[in-house]
């Protein structure tokens, strides 16, 4: 039996598909969206695809994602040159932007040290964020702190520690991103790891009036 | 507090977004894949876009989706010319011929009457349906069945009794898909509507050994 699908559609099906987390299914459902759509969609659509990719290139001194060699959050000189948030992906910046609580700069390092995937310190961008730590010493404004951002998994766990040992020496103080009790989270729900680094951390009550 | 999102990013993000069932989440996610994707995956998957609307066009006689004005199963002459199956969209030709059950022909409608989104018969391909029935006839060779495969939702049922009127008299016969438990489905768990369905439906079980 001929297969009924006409080739660019068996094309867009099969392009979609290959999006992470776009399975057969829903890549046929949004095909048929595109062809039913107004024309603009599909080909706006198709000129963001172009354009993301002309026009994105990696910050050379953050490694985040940026229109110009240096990105925004580089260029801009209002923010504090001496606090450095070290992240995996450019998509944590974005988050951690959208709390605005950060006013310092990023380090992307692009992944995570991962023995099991052959993802080495060599793989990633710690070699530019070591001689980033060095050369602001040598400008003579050496980092404040470094807070090391990287996810609290097995990877970003180790990877930090990587890090801190790493950093030790280079910058004023390297600092880990608290785990704990997500908020509006449930204690009953938590995992014992959870729990342990909620209690680990625990702090005194800072603003009780006195 | 600018958007640490460089514009071309966040157009993408927006198109993405726009196409249904993806969220500003995954819209987020999928773009910072393309970003990170061999530069060939954007490019396949916008020209695949332009391609799609450029190429596709609709079947003059069944409506399905084409890349001639008749589509492949209309060229087909291997396919039963006496029959026919009227279904919604060409999303649900695709799901009968992958069953390879039906050898005839299709009619795609292009959706369902729906008076409360304003939708009546003549919104959907039902005059030429009905102007095929006719023509057929007209040519000595009468439809012997067309069978009404539009969904068994309210809309669905409403515009398979509509088509029965209007089809009476002018093809051999008309027949509704049957409606019932899914094959690995669980009574338990069926709604009652099914239920009566399945029952009404019930037929001799045919193969018995006698």
């Amino acid at each position: 039996m001929a297969s009924p699908l006409i080739e660019p559609v068996a094309r867009l099906i099969e392009a979609f598909n290959r999006l992470p987390g776009i399975g057969p299914k829903t890549a046929q459902r949004l095909t048929f969206h595109i062809l039913r759509a107004p024309e603009t969609e599909a080909r706006t659509l198709a000129a963001a695809l172009v354009a993301v990719r002309e026009q994105v290139v990696f910050c050379e001194v953050c490694f985040n994602i940026s229109d110009a060699p240096t990105c925004p959050i580089c260029r801009d000189g209002g923010r504090d040159q001496r606090r450095l948030c070290v992240v995996e992906e450019p998509l944590d910046v974005l988050a951690l932007e959208r709390t605005g609580e950060f006013r310092g700069r990023y380090h992307v390092l692009h992944g995570v040290i991962s023995p099991i995937d052959g993802i080495g310190p060599d793989r990633l961008r710690i070699g530019e964020l070591l001689r980033r730590g060095d050369e602001a010493a040598a400008g003579g404004l050496p980092f404040e702190e470094v807070i090391l951002a990287t996810n609290p998994t097995l990877e970003g766990e180790a990877t930090a520690m990587y890090l801190d040992e790493r950093l030790d020496g280079r910058v004023g103080s390297v600092t880990r991103i608290a785990r704990g009790i997500p908020v509006g989270g449930d204690l009953e729900y938590a995992d014992e790891v959870t729990l342990i680094r909620a209690l680990q951390g625990r702090r005194a009550i800072a603003d009780r009036p006195r």
